[in-house]
């Protein structure tokens, strides 16, 4: 098993600073929480960046796809704000011969209550088990970012159109 | 003993909000703590406001004053949040007959890892063992808010001049 | 998405009791975990027994089999002690037509750091993305039972011969 | 603030061993939660040993006066197994001149619901407000090891002949 991670930002990574009485995006957990879990297998974590995913932009974008492009995993997770991790998804999908898994927690990792923790596990399996494509995780379902949407009053993600 | 809890918000009741990927204050954690630490005695928290400090208005801190002068309890617990808890102890200068501990958190409750839980435990026992007076309890120290101010940037209490 | 979720006991389930000083096994963790994340989709749980894997049967394990057997789901999940998971998953082996993935846990759900989220989250995307057949799923690692093997120095399970 | 911690084990300290499907007593909570909360203030931890209390002997009992006798602090906190705090604190009922709080706690510290942080606060605000003496700090309450013990079916310390 050989599994590339990269990280974006978003609520999964967000931390609370008293001094501005805000939460900030901070390192990323995914590496926490594989090492607290004791993972078998080889993995790799890259920081891309680390932003909301509302911050985002298309030269973001086009920096995420490269480094997915260029790595020499078949098999990528990218840790990613739930607001535009459907857009991000759309942007990968020209890429063939890799699985390309995007997850991220609607509660910050640092919480007691998180969803980070299963969401991290559930793209774990899904990364291995799943064929080449791109596919968003979360809420414990496994959907295609061409007809997904993240309904925010539900806090949910669903299938869209 | 017979304890009366007024809760006012500040950093110990943030919650993160996904939709808003803000933090905003939720309910009175103080409670939840009290209940799962499974305390002994007899205590009633009673909500006056949920606040960020910094919002705290003069009319507020009447209310405070007010609610505390009217207690029918010698030892009062006030959690609230740090920026102005400081204000808030100078302003309830004048009550006599009461012990008086303000106690709030740098890191909210609902985190991994927060000192709530340490400085609730804190706050308890300052007020059953401190004679009548007001006193902010932070940082595992007990300062009188005559002379006591918040380093923002060391994230801690300190005794002022 | 219909998913059956047995529970049979194990570390995964074990609970501190003060009055004797020792772990025992509680209720099922599984389905806290699945409702504290806010899963989609419909699944059920349903309590088999409550043993340390050690202490289960032969009448235990045709139990289970047939617990599974008469499941209408196509898809099932099982939570069950590490030391005897792979013999209960040998157990399972004659069973058409269903997707049945075993997991558990090395350090129990109640702690602080604990490997029940993410493997709960492991085995929830492998139980919908696997093909018919019986897996073992921990360590981050998805294993047939008749190659697999718990390394109790190593605190890992194992590909066998 | 000048405050000496000496710890002996019990349930605050234990943790789960998977490799003995048991609980064991491990390395001194006490000074992972006073590093958590940032606690103002010098102290200093020893451990004496590492014991549940139902096993400390009447040469443990006296190891533990003859430390807390010869401390220059006096201040002293003793993380203490909670079957037999009681008579602890009645063996250190000779030493003048400082204040000797014992403490522990029903859940394990490394359990998402624990007392230990409670406890601790608790503990450290008893030990620098408290005037000279023995006293056993549990359940939120300030005890007199000569009138107190530990119920059992209650899961709390009370108030005896």
């Amino acid at each position: 098993m050989n599994i590339e991670i990269f990280t974006t930002g978003g609520t999964i990574d967000k931390l609370y600073f008293d001094a501005l009485s805000e939460y900030q995006i901070g390192s990323p957990q995914v590496l926490r929480v594989l090492k607290d879990v004791g993972v078998a297998g080889v993995f790799r974590v890259t920081p891309l960046m680390r932003k909301d995913s509302l911050d985002i932009t298309d030269e973001d974008r086009t920096q995420i796809v490269e480094a997915v492009r260029s790595s020499h995993a078949d098999k990528v997770i990218i840790t990613h704000g739930t607001d535009t991790m459907v857009d991000t998804g759309r942007a990968l999908a020209g890429i063939k011969g890799k699985t390309i898994v995007l997850v991220g927690a609607m509660q910050p990792a640092g919480l007691r209550l998180s969803d980070a923790e299963f969401n991290i596990g559930f793209a774990w399996a899904a990364v291995q088990t799943l064929s080449e494509g791109v596919y968003v995780a979360m809420n414990g379902r496994i959907l295609d970012p061409q007809h997904a949407r993240k309904n925010r009053d539900a806090h949910r993600f669903e299938v869209s159109d």
